[in-house]
């Protein structure tokens, strides 16, 4: 199938399919490095001439490295406003790529396993994205396409200080590890302030779905390490890892609980009460459908009956998204327009039986 | 069927088939008049010994009646305060009779179309309940009530002042008036203040289901007229009749606009949200219900594809109350325990087709 942005929309990504470890609470891992050229200026004070010959060259690399066989090359400024967001939203570009496109690029791989934004804060953001807890089989991965394009490119480090970047809580290794977990028990049972409270003591952080400075919503979390900097990329990997498996085991336990005592009814109420909506509404925004989602997600852990599975609910995370609904359309729609829209595929994703 | 209160459950009151005119805003309308007998105190300072004459008297005048053949004869201190409620909830008597049922009882004719209170404020308190807007024929049965119990009772009256009566608001005819009608268009498009407001110039009063001093839920409103004195009972009926006319048309207008305007997708998705939460709660409570029910109405009249009548809607009105879902679980029960028993109610009832 010719890579084109409607095409997206009908290979599924890899992490939408749950087959990772702990996917019934970590929908997916996702591993990032961050890389320069040496000799080029960072990409905030880079003149569009040297962004241009670092746009060239990243791509010239990617397309050496057979880690990205197949794989697409996006220049930013070549496609709609909504087309960047749609990449945002499939977490494949920052909002800062989407916001000022120029001189920017995408290189996005297989099933948007692996792929690489050129010309972000750093000249290279490469990152590795699957379902389930698994960012030491992600890093394994993401190691060799950073082997591959260290052939074509010469990548600034220091000696001492690691691998150089664009701003210092990269510097080092470059690596951020992080988890897309959901954690609806731990914030039914009032426990969730607690646990993401302890998260810095471990070296960890908490942001909304789409990375920092974004909202939490429908109890879905980032978790990551917060500094890069004097641990070796294993070290910080066996961490998170070990981290978002303690979560893990918390959720569980409240899920447990929620199963067993008095609160039941009331979480049936809540994933049912979410079904009724997502089935019924003629207008529903997407931190709504979030909530519900995030609900009805608890609901099938908890084995309640429900018309869907853990992979629709995953695609149903991707599909809502403003712009998403917008390339299903096939035009722009302003937010009434999607949120109709929004409300129709529901209906028939959600069809009961 | 022998008469009880279970059996009472069974068999429909007069005014939950919509038969009457304009029943689709006006549920039902009530005529009751206040009398009392001559020579014997007002209920508020009678003895018990005075009390029970009163009662032996309009009980056995009642027997004599033929509008009430058939009517069942309730002391209400041999009733259980839950099946007190229960009267409550279907208009039958007041809430001071379920609370103070000494000496006090009720006569329930056919169908709950004619009762009789004893002992409330007033030593009678005879209604007349019907569905739809038919106050006229209402106030035409209830005068053939009113005759047959005076060739009985001795009714206290004074040449100048008409009726005497415990409180002066109704001294005169002793007649109150009044529909219960259903407003969601006139609230949604946020005339219906203005609506209310105007009200008093008409001599009428607008309350909530329960008469005097309750709350409005589900946009239900009673609406009577507010003196008794000075104006011949004709006068009174023809009044309220076309003021609630005037109203009926009022909101029929909103339905209209309602229908027709861009707010219809916001009307639809209220109507669809309130069916999904009604099918889909697992616990609910009665005024939420009232509001979901109240959408469904509405959306019946703009002929959305609702699996309900307008019929099983006045059903679940009644049936969704907290006295009637105890009798129906044949049990006290606490909130939370009536709100889940509630909400498996409305899913059996409101099962799609």
């Amino acid at each position: 199938m010719p890579w084109s942005l409607a095409n997206m929309l009908k290979v599924k990504m890899g992490w939408v399919e749950p087959r990772g470890p702990e996917h019934d609470v970590v929908l997916s891992s996702r591993v990032r490095v961050a890389r320069n050229l040496r000799r080029n200026p960072f990409p905030s004070v880079a003149s569009a001439k040297a962004s241009a010959t670092v746009l060239a060259a990243a791509f010239d690399a990617a397309k050496k490295a057979p880690a990205l066989k197949g794989a697409a090359f996006l220049r930013l400024d070549e496609l709609e406003a909504v087309e960047r967001l749609f990449l945002v939203e499939r977490r494949l570009i920052s909002q800062l790529l989407a916001a000022e496109p120029k001189a920017r690029g995408a290189v996005v791989g297989e099933r948007e396993i692996l792929s690489v934004m050129v010309n972000e804060e750093d000249h290279l953001r490469a990152q590795a994205i699957d379902s389930g807890l698994c960012v030491k089989e992600l890093w394994d991965g993401l190691d060799r396409l950073d082997e591959q394009l260290s052939e074509s490119l010469d990548f600034a480090a220091d000696p001492r200080w690691g691998y150089l970047t664009a701003c210092p809580t990269n510097t080092g290794t470059g690596l951020r590890a992080s988890a897309l977990v959901h954690l609806p028990a731990l914030a039914l049972t009032g426990r969730l302030n607690g646990v993401l409270q302890g998260l810095p003591r471990l070296g960890l952080s908490a942001r909304g779905m789409y990375g920092e400075g974004t909202k939490v919503i429908g109890d879905f979390y980032q978790i990551s390490n917060a500094t890069t900097l004097g641990r070796a990329e294993g070290t910080v990997v066996d961490e998170v890892s070990a981290a978002v498996k303690a979560l893990v085991a918390r959720e569980r336990d409240a899920r447990k609980s929620l199963a067993e005592d008095e609160h039941r009814i009331r979480l049936e109420d809540l994933v049912y009460r979410g079904l009724g909506a997502l089935t019924h509404a003629r207008c529903i925004s997407f931190e709504e459908t979030m909530q519900h989602l995030s609900y009805l997600r608890a609901g099938l852990t908890l084995e309640l009956k429900l018309p869907a599975t853990i992979e629709l609910l995953n695609d149903l995370v991707m599909l809502c998204q403003p712009a998403h609904i917008q390339l299903l359309a096939g035009r722009e729609l302003d937010a009434v327009q999607r949120d109709v829209l929004r409300a129709g595929l529901l209906r028939k994703k959600l069809k009961a039986g």
